[in-house]
């Protein structure tokens, strides 16, 4: 941990930013679900997707980008897919219960999809893949946001970084978890490094200017994993997310320069059971693994890492150790504090 | 084009290739779905996945990998999902049909899932998305082989670059088309460069000691895209396919030293009339086009290209002016004719 971080429980800290979230107009449970959300990012060492998103979240709550009451609509429903309208609903309140819902569409026809318009941030989109994963189906999760990211052969921000995160479920190993952006890194990573004081990597980002850029306050826009590869997944997903649901997100801002948060999202489960034996499932992906596990490595690696696996680990360490936040979380935790008078105990 | 190559064109190309898969035993609407494909990849350009495959394919029939008559047996059917034995089916002539299927189903209840097992060589997997685009729906397929890819970590194969194709209509542009391996390099491209004499790309791939190559005949190991997303990625990839169809073909290979071709695929459709007017869905598709090519050019670069516009592009060209053939895969071409006493009419 580095020296200028301070540890706090997970139990405490979730209880706070429930707390805090209440006093910002939500009902106590669904301030509970984005707290869970939030905090659980923190555990799996996700801090960009942690409690550093405390301020923005209030912030957009006043601004009236995020609905701390929604009205959360039900547009189309069939055996298989859910479409709703989530009234700019805080993330977890409305992917939650939607996660929820196909997944008992999975159980009786093998696969749930619903396409969420109109949602606001969802923090770590691994969460709801994994839900499913406990549940003995393969879980898969997408989100559109307004631009980040440059489309390969630009240098002006054009598509959002869509995330897509993937999930199944292992026997004796943790499940497989796949949480990744379609840029090189992760937009999160970039506030982190603001907070940490620390520079970004090479290639991650370019300025205002087009320029690139390891200054994570001059960052502000992201490049694409791979290049077309990470450029075409992020188009792709915006059609099947936010011009599906009839909610452009990238025209209103690249044309009307419009600058509001607002996302649309897929989550969707496909239920092993109707393929296969789910322990069957399960001990070949353990034998997988073990068999990738066992492969000569690259030079400069002592493992081969499951998608996953590290998280998983931080996620141990922290739930018996707290959760480190480094100065300037813990500065805009204190700020919410003081202003909703929510005593903050740390250890 | 390079001084080494002749153009034949499309109709009398695909006519013989029909006719060979005939001789070597398939009947002939599957040829003709068989011949479509690859001419189809040809036309694009993506040269990788066309006729040059025509060898590899016979050998597999001879040896016994590939069925030319197969029984196609659905396993399993819901009104969203379809679970189908390919009985080592040539790709097309049992993923054609099953993208059908699926489209049903997506008109039906809004989205179609297929899984097959137990199939052979697919082609390029863009030529099934497009099917649902063409249809006004949104197309997905993937499809998991034996390893030929390191995981990222590893410096041996231990996944497959399982390629994902998703396509979206589009209004007066050509459809979105996304046809992406999850390595740097798509395996063709390997072979296309021994038919070239060409040296592969650095970063493309390892040779069989897991030392970084340039040499085409030497390469052996593809490296993933984007490290551990690509390689994140094509597990997830084998998680939806191969395991969950119960044919796993990563441990077989990795513990007991298996070395046939096979493989297991997805294919998908979700019916965008269910959520909005496709004509209001392709005009938005246009206007992102048109506001993503209007972003100022990263250096070296004077277009913002479309997932699929080049192969657009190429497929106009060539079906004017014929295709292409290096002398590698014009001597295939040969000797199939020799064998099977088919002539091929070079112009």
């Amino acid at each position: 941990m580095a020296t200028n971080e301070v540890r706090i429980d997970a139990a405490p800290l979730k209880s706070f930013i429930q707390d805090v979230f209440t006093a910002a107009g939500m009902p106590a449970a669904d301030a509970a679900m984005e707290a869970d959300v939030l905090i659980w990012a923190n555990l799996r060492g996700i801090d960009s997707h942690g409690v550093l998103r405390l301020a923005w979240y209030l912030e957009m709550i006043e601004t009236g980008q995020m609905n701390p009451r929604p009205n959360i609509r039900t547009i189309k429903e069939t055996p298989a897919v859910l479409y709703l309208d989530a009234d700019k609903a805080v993330g977890p309140v409305a992917t939650i219960p939607a996660m929820q819902r196909v997944m008992e569409k999975a159980r009786t026809v093998g696969i749930g999809w619903a396409v969420l318009r109109n949602i606001t941030h969802q923090g770590a989109m691994a969460y709801y893949a994994q839900m499913a994963a406990q549940a003995d189906m393969i879980g898969m999760a997408i989100v559109c946001s307004p631009p980040n990211m440059a489309p390969f052969g630009a240098k002006a921000a054009g598509l959002h970084n869509s995330p897509i995160a993937i999930a199944a479920p292992a026997g004796k190993h943790r499940p497989l978890s796949l949480d990744m952006a379609t840029s090189v890194a992760a937009g999160g990573k970039l506030w982190l490094a603001q907070d940490k004081g620390v520079p970004l990597g090479e290639g991650w980002a370019l300025d205002a200017a087009g320029n690139p850029t390891t200054d994570a306050h001059a960052a502000g826009i992201l490049l694409p994993a791979g290049g077309p590869k990470g450029s075409g997944l992020a188009l792709m997903f915006q059609a099947l997310t936010s011009i599906l649901a009839g909610n452009p997100l990238i025209t209103p801002r690249l044309n009307n320069g419009v600058n509001v948060h607002n996302q649309n999202s897929v989550v969707a489960a496909i239920d092993i059971g109707l393929f296969i034996d789910p322990a069957d499932f399960k001990q070949e992906v353990d034998d997988t693994i073990d068999a990738l596990k066992r492969l000569p490595r690259a030079d400069g690696f002592d493992d081969v890492l499951m998608p996953g696996e590290p998280e998983f680990a931080v996620f141990d360490e922290r739930s018996a150790n707290g959760i480190p936040l480094p100065p300037g979380t813990l500065q805009k935790l204190r700020d919410a504090s003081a202003r909703f008078n929510i005593p903050l105990e740390i250890a």
